[in-house]
Formats: structure tokens, sequence, C-alpha cells
């Protein structure tokens, strides 16, 4: 689902408008990210690649970046399809959840805590599995049915809202089904990190010290660690 | 219903704006599906077009085509009314359900999984069936009553919003008798997918092959295979 | 209720602007019923005449049609009143609820299902009957309360919407007791046609033939049947 | 509260917009009422007069008409106040409840059956219940605190709009209550109008006779009756 | 809370407008209350005055008047401040809370009912109540906490609106905690004021009498009834 | 999670324009707090630079001022971060939470009672908490997922508004999740502050004193209590 001609995995953009409004705080132009900092991007976007590379329908890791960018971006993760894709199946959704937790897991298993980095990616994540679950009919428990009315909310604004036109108790197996695609996708990205841990230590090491790291690296750092 | 004139059945269009969202990426004009979509494509048409001739109440399939066209459809199944109608049945309501789920079905039944391209067709049944249940009376349990209340948004732009003016309970009801028309209507092409598997690949090779097949190719495939 | 100077009782109209859009399809002008929908049509109308002439309240019919008129118009029973009506009284509206079911289930005991052509009396059926419940206190259980609060939308578009002011386990109650109204309504309208079967059967052949039928041809084929 | 300057008590209009609509049928400026309504509205105001008449903070009635006047009333009564008035005591309002319902009882007891003439009626009551509940503490389950926030929906409009600011388990004792004092008001005009039957009777066919009945004569009628 | 440079305690304004469109009638620039009317005002007021009076962070009562003032205002009770507040403590919410409630206890206790009167001091308790719930974590069992969200609804209209963003559950231990505030602080004001009848009584004689006391006259009043 | 170019802990500002509302009184430029007040602020503020002082990630006070500002601040406490700061860790934010319940707690400690000065602070609070649970997946019971959906309101306005898009179940879990965050953050300042409570009189009785403290007085004020 990531795939195409090449896009960020995970930008860590956007701390979203209300968190940033609470931490208040200047923003600068050209950020430089301390040393704890950076080595959290580093297995955050490590993360993100080790999963993309051991998932059965992952797109190769084309490049890894933690030069912040932008307005928002800490560091990215560039995957490169190898061909036009206009359909999405239900297992390419599936890894592409567990590519989208990779970040926050690595996060988690290397130091200890989660952070705000993840909000983008949590964000995703969730678009997509709410999206096999309520117009992708892809919940056994609520069969091959469309719940919720979408409406773009203004002419040109790009933005959409979700009308609930069901009842109280399909809300709860709604949210019940989302959470199970998480947490099953979550759980695949802690069991492949957990097993190339390794790799993830190598990898992270090689983004703090090169900052951006190319396919060739990424290629030789998994060979070597088979 | 999808009767008349002649219409995409499926016009595989509109993989959700939301989802496009998600999928980012550029869109092209000249799009070529790869052999991989494409043999896809042609299961999902072959599936709408055998559960239309396999019907009671379903019309003649005219042509199928896979070359995808415009902006979004990536194929689509021609219906040739007998004659022009006014008036829906029950029966024939229900039909059109069943051949609306067979694309779906065909992808699971012969490619072990469900994809995007199947989203408009479970909107278009989830708003036949909402349609039945809600403002025809085709519910036993809920009676020939209307349920919801329905208005134009805005002048002139078509789209509608349905206000919920029942309580809680009945809403359960409603997505329960909802949800068993869609699950009868997959059952039904089930059914009739299994027992034509070998027309549905057939089929589905034909379309790989010529991309579009007219009636006198469907006759000839389905005589053949009595 | 549906007295004065006389209206169609069953217009057949707007099959839903949400229905249309799925049926999508041409708009002709000048519309042709085939046989099955112009038997369909007899029927319905046969229903409606039949059930206000054995009801005590009811209005002689005047007039029956099955020329498709205008946009949307398949068929219309002509009551005439006796007199200028200010007031309904609750047996009154009982009895207009029977006859605007009347139609759907000629549909139902002569053909063995509903259609589409339906929805308006259904739509009819439930809005009176709401208007019982909720806005006339002629709900035992509910009391002589007023349910819900009604404003126009916009200046000037005679939309109105409905604001729910009560508890859930209120709208429970108000969802009951407009339902038991309608089936009530129903179930006379059975009863009535059920017994008068021969009658419907005729006034349908009848209405098949001439497409138009006048108050003494009515009149004499339900003296000739008594 | 129905005091000051005099007003109608009952006034009959506004048969509710949404009634109208499905009543449909032409408007007539000079409207003249058939003898069964005529009665039927004689029953009512005569109702609204007596309970009145029979309640202890009633203000004296001073005149009955049951001749249509403008858009939509059929009859009214007037009653005048004997000072000024800014405050409203709960026994007051309390008695306001059983004269606005005084006109449906009289109907029901008369006739054997309600009618839509009722609705401005039970809009009242319901509004003046709902105040006594939600905005004026007057009921013991609730304590003295306002349920629900008003405000007006546009400038100048005048049209307010309530906002539930509440639990569903507080609404659903804010709907017994109201319902309670309604139904406490319905009994207590049942039970006034029982015991003054032949006066109702002889008010009411007064009503059908004279059309517009001055308090001169209300007097002599109610106390040849004592 | 009521403290500063001095407002109406209670300004007896705003009949609700609501309350006033059922009330219709004409509205007179230059008030005179009937004697019946007067007398509440007066026990209104000295029930709120000597609440002020009694409780532990109650401000001077500066004077008292039932002159109708302007729109609304039927009296008033003026409190001034021994110096300028920033902040209010939970218990001066509370005293504020069985000050306002003061008026409506003093009506019931003297004249065996409340008014319409007592409308805008039940609004303002309600709303300190909600704020100690809701936004200044002044329960115990919510814990310091904000519940709910506040938004200007338009630009310069100062109207206030509350989206609701917690459960249901949560929104009934909301409810109660509200309630249980209101009627701990009426309990507080009946104790007051029914170990302060004498004083009730002669005071609300003197405001009959004189329509304005000034704070001398109260003070003899008060130490002449130790 | 306060960190960056330094910000007010606490600005005690905006005390809500709907407490405002109620409390009217005239706003005065040059504010001069009673010496009761002035004592309260003092606390609050010792009460959040102790915390801040005292948990794992707390960045060092650089000054402390009761002197009130602007049109709503009485007073703040200024944190200077070691670095800047573009991620914010779950112990970061937990850490964050206990310093802005400090100044509330140090209150209630050292005075016996809450007021209204603490509200922006748990409205921080509350939104940070609302942040972690909702829409950064550090609750185990709710897991990675984004609860809600958010939304500028206008455009420029900055205003965000939060749509509910799960269901009531889970609603519950929402607000038991965010209110034990807070509620162990309250904790973990009582504990502190408690354990610290000679700290908390000398710091309040310096600023008292002096209005306004510099960290080499905050140091020697710590280390001569250690």
């Amino acid at each position: 689902m990531a795939a195409r001609s090449g896009r960020d995995t995970v930008n860590m953009a956007d701390f979203e408008a209300a968190i940033d409004r609470v931490m208040a705080g200047p923003e600068k132009k050209n950020r430089v990210l301390g040393p704890e900092e950076k080595r959290r991007v580093a297995f955050h976007e490590a993360g993100h690649a080790l999963v993309a590379e051991n998932v059965p329908t992952g797109q190769p890791v084309h490049k890894i970046s933690i030069i912040p960018r932008g307005v928002s971006a800490l560091g990215f993760t560039l995957q490169l399809p190898v061909e036009e894709k206009y359909l999405s199946t239900e297992p390419e959704l599936k890894d592409q959840l567990a590519i989208l937790l990779g970040g926050r897991v690595a996060e988690q298993l290397a130091l200890g805590s989660a952070s705000t980095g993840a909000q983008n990616d949590l964000e995703k994540a969730t678009e997509i599995a709410r999206n096999m679950i309520c117009y992708l009919g892809m919940s056994e428990k609520l069969g091959p049915l469309i719940y919720g009315h979408r409406q773009q909310l203004q002419f040109l604004s790009g933005d959409v809202t979700e009308q609930r036109n069901y009842s109280e108790e399909t809300a709860q197996v709604v949210d019940a089904e989302i959470k199970a695609l998480i947490e099953e996708a979550q759980q695949r990205a802690v069991v492949i990190l957990t097993s190339k841990r390794p790799q993830l230590e190598q990898l992270a090491e090689l983004l703090q010290d090169k900052e951006v790291v190319q396919r060739e690296e990424i290629m030789a750092l998994l060979q070597a660690n088979v």
C-alpha cells in the first residue's frame, strides 16, 4: 500500500497540532537533534526498514535518512515499488500495518519507551485498519458491508468527515476489530524486530553515524547478519 | 435493478477518497495493469457476470471489459435489460445484491483474498440493502415502516444526509437486518461461483487474453460448460 | 385525512432519490409500462381503492388511473370528500393508514412480493403514525405529550427537521408505538383485501384493460360482488 | 400563566406544519365548519372554559368563540386577568396545564375520541411542564437545578434551540417527570369535566347555537347548574 | 464569587425567553407589582440577604431593593466586597451557591411554593456547580480533571457552547455530583433561614414597607434579633 | 514537554471565560493581590517548582514570580531546558503532568483547599493526558491506536474540534485511562510535596517576601534543606 513511486513510510511529521499547542515553544527553521533524540529517530527508522524487509509483500527499502527536513519530518524510510499498483490486497494491507508500527516498536525495544514521534504512524495505521474493517469488508464478524458514511466537509478542502450510521452495539464490534488488526500488526513487528535485534542495533548505529543510508549498505548489513 | 439502458455493474472506481489519501502516490492518465492485477480484475468481472447469468431475474450480460477507463474504473460488466423498468421487486433487489457481491467472492475463491477493488460494489450493495430495510419495508422484523429521514444537504449538491430518527435498540435491529441481507447474497454468490468454478476460470482466462469479451463469446463459453 | 378536494392517495412517485441514484439509468419523458409492471400498478391502485371503500371513515373513490403522469407517478386513486374538513379524529387517521398500506398489501397478496412502488405510501403512513404518537398524544403509553421538537431548517425551504428531546428509553417506546399503529393498519388492509379478493382481481383486471376507471364502474363492480 | 391582557387559551391553530404537509389540499380563506366539526370545537372550547372556572387560580373566562379566525384558529376561550402578573407560582402553572388539557379531555368525554385540534394545546402544555421540570426546579427528584442549555439559533429569529447537557439516565427522569405533570393535569381535567358534565353539554350546546358566548351567559349557565 | 465591585445577587431577570414565549402578553415599561407579588419578591430578597450574612465567606449586604428596574429585574440584593478578589476557593464557591438558593428557599418557607422568579438564580447556581465539578476538579469522584470542552460559538457573541467529550457513564457521575452540590447548598439555606425565621419575616416586612433597605437598617434588624 | 525555550508552567491565566461570566465584575489593569491571595499564589508556584526539581526529567527552575502580569497571569514558574527538544517520551510526559498538578496540590496541603487558580493547569494536564491515551498509544488497555478525529473548526482560528469516532464502551475506557494518568500524577505530587514540606513553606515565604525568586536563591534553599 505504501508502494507506487516512493513515499515516506514514516515522516514523523505533524506532532499533531493539539500537542504542539500544549508544547508551545518556538519553531526553528534549521533543526539540530540532540544525541539522545538522534538515537531515538535512528532506531525508529531502522524499525520501519527492518519490518519492511521481513514481511511477505514489503517493497524493498531504497534509502533511510534521519536528517530533519522541512517543517516536521525528523527522518524517513523510502521504499521503492517494483511496479505500479492500483489495487491492494488484504495481506498487503496487513503488512503495511506492521511496517507502520515497526518504528514505535523499535523505540520500545531498544530504548524502553515510546515517544511522540510515532503519532503520525499511528494515525496512518488506524486509518488503514478502519478502512479494512469499515469500507473493505475485511472483518469476519462485520461481513462485506460498508459501515459509516463519508462526506467531504467543504468543497475543495479535502477534509473528510465520517458519519456513523450504525448502532452502539455495532460500534463496539468495529472498535474491537480495528484494535485487533493493529495489535496483531504490532505483535508481528515485535516478533520480527526481536528476532532481528542485532541488525536493528547495527542499522541504528549506521544511521547515527552516516545520517543517510542507501540500499546497498542496507543489503550488505542484512546479508552480513543472515 | 442494475438494469435499464446498460451501466457498469462494477466500475471498480473510487478507491474511496480516504484510502487514496493514505496511498498518496501520483495518478497516471494511461494506466497499465501489471499481470497480477489484471488477473484479479478478470476474476472480479467474471464473478459479476456469472452470478448475473445464474440468478432468476439477472439481465443478460452484454459485454465484459478489463481495459481501465477514465479516472478510476479498472473493468466493467455490462448488462442489457429486456425492457424499460420503473419498479423493482424484492426478489430483483436480492438478485442484484448477489451480482454485486459476485466480483469480490470470485477474487476470494480464485485468488484467496479480497482486495480494495470491491469497495465500490460493497457501497452499492450496502445502499440497496439499507433501502430495502429502511425505506421499502422489506424486513419482517421492522415492518412496513420508514426508518430514518433523508435530506439533501445542500441545494444542487445531490449529496444526501440521513438523519436517524429511531432508538438505539431499533438501530441494532436495522444493522442486523442489513447484514443478514448482504450475507445471504454473498452466500448465494459463493454457491453459484463454486458450482460454476470451471466457467469462472475459463471466463477469467478469456478476459486476460482478449480484455474485452462480447455476449456471443460469453454464451458460447456458458453453453460449452453446461 | 387524504380527503379535501381530492389528491393522489398513491402517486407511486419519488422512488426515493437515493434508490434512483443506485438505479442510475436514463429518465424518459413518455413512460410506457411493460405488462408485468402495469399489472403490479393495477393491483396496487385496486388495493388502495378497495380499502378506502371498506373502512368506516373512507371517502368515496372517484377515479382510479394507471396512466403514468408527470415525473414519477405511475398511477393514482382519487377520493372525493363529502365536505371540507379542518380536523381529523383518531379513527379517521387510523383508516387513512389502512388505505395507504392497501396498495402494498394488494401487491403482496396478488403477486407474492412487495416492490419499490410502495415507498411513497410507507413514507406518508410513517409520517401520519409518528404525528399521532409524538404530536397528537394518541398513544396510551406515552400520554398527551409532545415528543420531539420540529423546526424549519431554512427559511422558505419548507424542509422540517425534527430534534429529539427525549431519552433513549422513551425513544424505544416511540418506535414500538409507531410500529404497532402501522402493523395494525396493515393487518386491517390484509383482512379487507383477503375477504374482497374477487373484487380485487376484477378491479385490477378492469384497470389493466381500461387504464382509467370511474366511480360508476367501481360502484357497479362492488355491488355485483356483494 | 395564560393571564395578562387576554389571549387565546386555545387557538387551535397551527395543525403543525408537518401534518399540513401530509394533508396537502387547498387552504380556504373563509372557512365554514361542518356541523360535526363545529360540535367538536364547541366541546373543546367549553372544556377549556369549565376547567378554567374550576381550578383555584384560574382567571375568569370573558368570552368563548367558535368562529374560525385568520389562518388557523377554529375557536378560542378568552380569560381576563384581575391584575398584571410578573411571576407565576407552581400551583398557578399546574392549573394552567389542566386548563390546556381541558379541551382535549372534553372531546374525548363527549365525542369518544381526540382529534388533531388539540395539538397546539399539547405543545403549550409540554413546554410549560418542561420549563417547570428543567428550568424552574419544580421536580422533587431532579432538585433546584437547570437541566439543558437554551440558545437562540439565529439572531432575531426568536427560535430557541435546547442543548441537552445531562446524561441518558437523567434524561429518563426528565421524561418521566414531565409526563407525570401532564398526566396529573389531564386527570384533574377529567375529574372536573366529569363532575360538570351537564354544564359541559349545555355550554357546548350554547356555543353551537350562538357561536360567541359572553361572560354573563357563562355565569348564568354556571350558576343555574350549581 | 459574587464579590468584586458589587452586583445583583438576584436580579430576577430574564424569565427565560421560552417561558416568555408561552406567557406571551405585552411588556410594560413601568411595572407595578401587585401586593402578593411584592410580598413574594420581598421574601425572596430577604432570603438572599440573610443567607449571605450567615455563611462564613459571605460579603456584607449593602442594600436590598424591590423596586422593579429595567427590563426584567424585580428586585436585587447588593453585596460589597471588602477587597478586590482574583481567586475563589472551594468554600467560597459553596457559600455562593447557598446565597443563590436562599431566595427560592425563602419563598418556599414563607409562602409555601416556589415561583418563576428563581429561574435566574438556578441558572447561576447550576453554572457555578458545573464549573466546580467539570472545570475546577472539585469533585472527589471525578478527580482533578477537565470534563467537557468549551468554545465560543461565534466571534464576538460571547455565547459559549460546551462539547461533551466523555462517556455516558461519566456523564451520570457529573450529573450526580452537580446535583449533590446544589442540594447541599439548598439544605444549608434551609437550615439558616429556618433558624432565622423571625429575621426573615421582619426583613421582608421592612422591604414591603420601604422598598429599599440600606446596610444600617439591615444591621439594626440583625442585631435586634440575636 | 514544557521544555524548549522557556514558558510559563503555570500562568494561572484564563479563569475560563464561562467562570468570568458568572463572576462578572470589572477587570482592572493594575492588579494588586490581597495578602491572602498572594499567599495562595506563592504556595501554588512553589508547588510547581518543587515538583519540577524532584521528578527525573524535570528541567531546572530558572525563576519564579508572583507579580501579576498582563490580563490574567497571577504568577509563573519558568523552567529552562538544557537543549532543544523535538520529541517527548512517555516518562517525560508523566513528569510534566506531576509538575502541572503540583500547584494545586500545594494549595491543598498548605491552605486546606483548592481554588479557581488551578483551572489552567488542569486544562493543560487533561489535554496532555488525553493526547497520551488517544493520540500516542500510551495506554496498555487501548493499544497503539488513534481514538478520535481532530479537525480545525475554522480556517485560521486555530481552534480544534475533536470528533468521537468510537463506541460508548470504548469512551468509558478512555475516560478511566485519562483519569488514572492524572490521579497517578497528583499522587506523585502529593508524595513529593509532603516529603518536602519544609522547603515548600520556605519557598512560599520567600516568594511572598520578594515576589521574584531567581535560580541561585532556589538552589540555595533546596541545598540548605537536604
